[in-house]
């Protein structure tokens, strides 16, 4: 184990680059057993930088909005060591705890009890500890225009408990920010911890050394975005394969989901998710929309306006046969996201069983039923939802395995589904 | 200054933990002369992880996603070293050169150059330095139901050039990552350099040691998400200040952008500037949203749930007079979104006036006028746009300072202005 060296250009107070394994000392932090059953075995997550000497993590917490609250510090707004008051704030439902919270490789990316920190972790936060939740849960009314025309053709009727007469649906809110636990995460990916870390630490240019200097931290907090549970219905009844769930597992896409951008097939799906959900919920079941901050396959927008403009001038035009090499030839890779992860949240949530999956995604699908969820229809996007530009994305994805109840493209039909040039 | 002791405590290939000045050697990377007039003169901004020895910066390329492109090397789906293809993406559009882009401290977050770095910095990359585009231009059509709702009233009439019959509007977007010139930033937060760059060091639970090692490295590619502008018109026209340009400043909401939450007016509001942006290009005019990642305020959606939640179970419950305390007890600060830095996108695109701001935001006025923009009318969201639980918040940001032409409300007032209770 080498010695810590550090130095400091400008500053006169000493600076840590790094940290080392047992230089905390014995009074330090607590010990984290990811995937102990009870929370008092499993302990706090602790990625506080106000008492180094409590941390038990790398990183630290909000994900990438940690940068703007270091900001805040450096600018003065924010007091350094500011504790949260935690007072009111917690979860309007109980989520778990669920059986799967005691297998450590259910659930390698959230921590189970993030949600419930004040109350589990109370005896720590009264010592002292700055246990902060990495999970939210709140009620909210949400109100899109697209539930409002579904309710002009009476698709959905108002029932005033899952959708109200105004058009607003009712709905339990979860904000989850990312945990992982490196151990686990490389086992799902097959690599080793080492290998693991070490590409963590290199390939972003070298952020958090601990990566690589404190194989006894085996808990990361990434600093990047998280994912929103919207749940129709109690959200108790998640966790019953008795009750029908309707779910759909959505990947951000800013340009669709919020601007309508009509080159994908992102915000209809989302909505007719969402259509589906409500009447799940109002025939009985329970509906849910997990929506991941990956934007653009993860790649980023940069990335993906980039692909967009090598698409669309390419020769002989933007075309299905050709989708998948474009993004291919700008990122090194088809796709970033990383379905692997992804099931995590199904396992907090205690699902067994998705009655009704409204995806067409062969990676989604596929990890969710690998991680060993059953999965019972799959619910296609409605052809009338999908936008004019975005036959070319739909029918790449088919071709490349995506379900359908209907014909596969040939390699001809590929070539001969094109897409708008830039005008 | 000194030297460097990297310690690997798993793999056997030496891992160097940081960097300091001068270990490069002479054949290293380019100088970036912030603020330099000509692309030539400013040098490439390379963050790299390829080749250590071209990187001029701290940190790494796409913002946050640059943690998913590490994971892709680790798990083996990227070959480390990929080199982007940049065939066929350039910008539709040329935005700038801008005098402005001249000025060092009028931009000190976006690299102006970073659109078009296959162009002018194309003899680096046919020497094989590695510089990538940290901005993407394209041409999209968008489809909101909020624009159809507006032409079924005649509010919008198509013009079959930023408005088609079929409901989409035409529009060039643009995808921008952040590049911080740490000089600059400071300077706009009114602290040291050497304070700043601590800060993001220490309270980030210790990013990039580079941030104190390497003072001879200005820019930094933080690890958070950048913003997306969307252009109605002619884009050069928003560098003349004789058309007339409506534009909107945005922060990212998603609970109410894509999911119409009811709480807040976010998405109501955007979509209002959107149709303003229409009908002011059709009328001869430019219009531009331009989109910042910064969810919750740059707090979060975790805290922003929390919140939501002391705001809901407080005594006396929800009301306008305590809307902006409930964030502070959990946060620490009522805002973290740092307007100092949103003008910069404005003096990237030629922006001098801005004849419409469609925002009552006494932060983004003050922030724009305060960089030299001109502000001509604002516009306020109209009444009935403002959904049911959202005029808590509208009532206290007015009574704040937000813009109105009505009556600011006052003590009993804002007391009176009552939410709804978590159901």
């Amino acid at each position: 184990m080498s010695s810590e060296k550090s130095g400091d250009v400008r500053a006169t107070r000493h600076i840590r680059l790094t940290s080392h394994p047992g230089q905390q000392g014995p009074s330090g932090a607590p010990a984290i057993h990811w995937g102990a059953a009870t929370a008092a075995k499993r302990g706090p997550v602790i990625g506080t930088t106000t008492n180094r000497s409590q941390r038990n993590v790398i990183g630290t917490h909000s994900g990438s909005y940690g940068v703007y609250r270091a900001l805040a510090v450096a600018a003065g707004n924010l007091v350094k060591g500011h504790r949260a008051d935690l007072t009111n704030t917690s979860p309007t439902d109980l989520i778990g705890p669920n059986p799967q919270w005691g297998e450590a490789e259910k659930m390698v990316s959230i921590d189970p009890w993030g949600a419930s920190v004040a109350d589990v972790f109370s005896e720590h936060i009264a010592q002292g500890y700055d246990v902060r939740p990495t999970i939210a849960v709140t009620k909210a009314h949400i109100d899109l225009p697209e539930i409002r025309h579904a309710m002009v053709f009476q698709r959905l009727i108002p029932d005033n408990r899952v959708l109200l007469e105004n058009g607003s649906a009712v709905v339990t809110k979860v904000a989850i920010e990312p945990v992982w636990w490196l151990p686990g995460v490389a086992r799902r990916f097959n690599v080793s911890e080492a290998d693991l870390r070490r590409n963590l630490f290199e390939e972003t240019g070298g952020m958090y050394p601990e990566l690589v200097t404190r194989s006894d931290l085996e808990v990361f907090l990434p600093p990047i975005g998280g994912q929103t549970l919207y749940i129709f219905g109690n959200p108790r009844d998640l966790a019953d394969s008795n009750v029908t769930l309707t779910a759909r597992v959505h990947d951000e896409c800013n340009g669709s989901d919020v601007f309508g951008s009509d080159i994908c097939t992102c915000r209809p799906y989302l909505t007719h998710a969402i259509e589906e959900c409500i009447k799940g919920a109002q025939q009985g079941g329970v509906g849910l929309i997990a929506y991941s901050r990956k934007e653009g396959r993860a790649l980023g927008e940069v990335t993906k306006f980039l692909v967009y403009n090598a698409r669309k001038r390419q020769l002989g035009g933007d075309s299905a046969d050709k989708y998948f090499l474009r993004t291919e030839c700008v990122a090194g890779v088809q796709d970033m996201r990383f379905q692997e992860l992804m099931p995590d949240v199904l396992h907090w949530l205690g699902i067994r069983k998705i009655h009704r999956l409204v995806s067409m995604s062969n990676d989604k699908f596929d990890a969710i039923t690998g991680s060993g969820i059953e999965v019972g229809e799959r619910v296609k996007i409605p052809d009338e939802l999908v936008p004019a530009d975005a036959r070319v994305e739909i029918e790449a994805k088919i071709a490349a395995g995506y379900f359908t109840d209907g014909a596969v493209p040939d390699g001809d039909q590929l070539a001969a589904t094109k897409g708008r040039t830039l005008g």
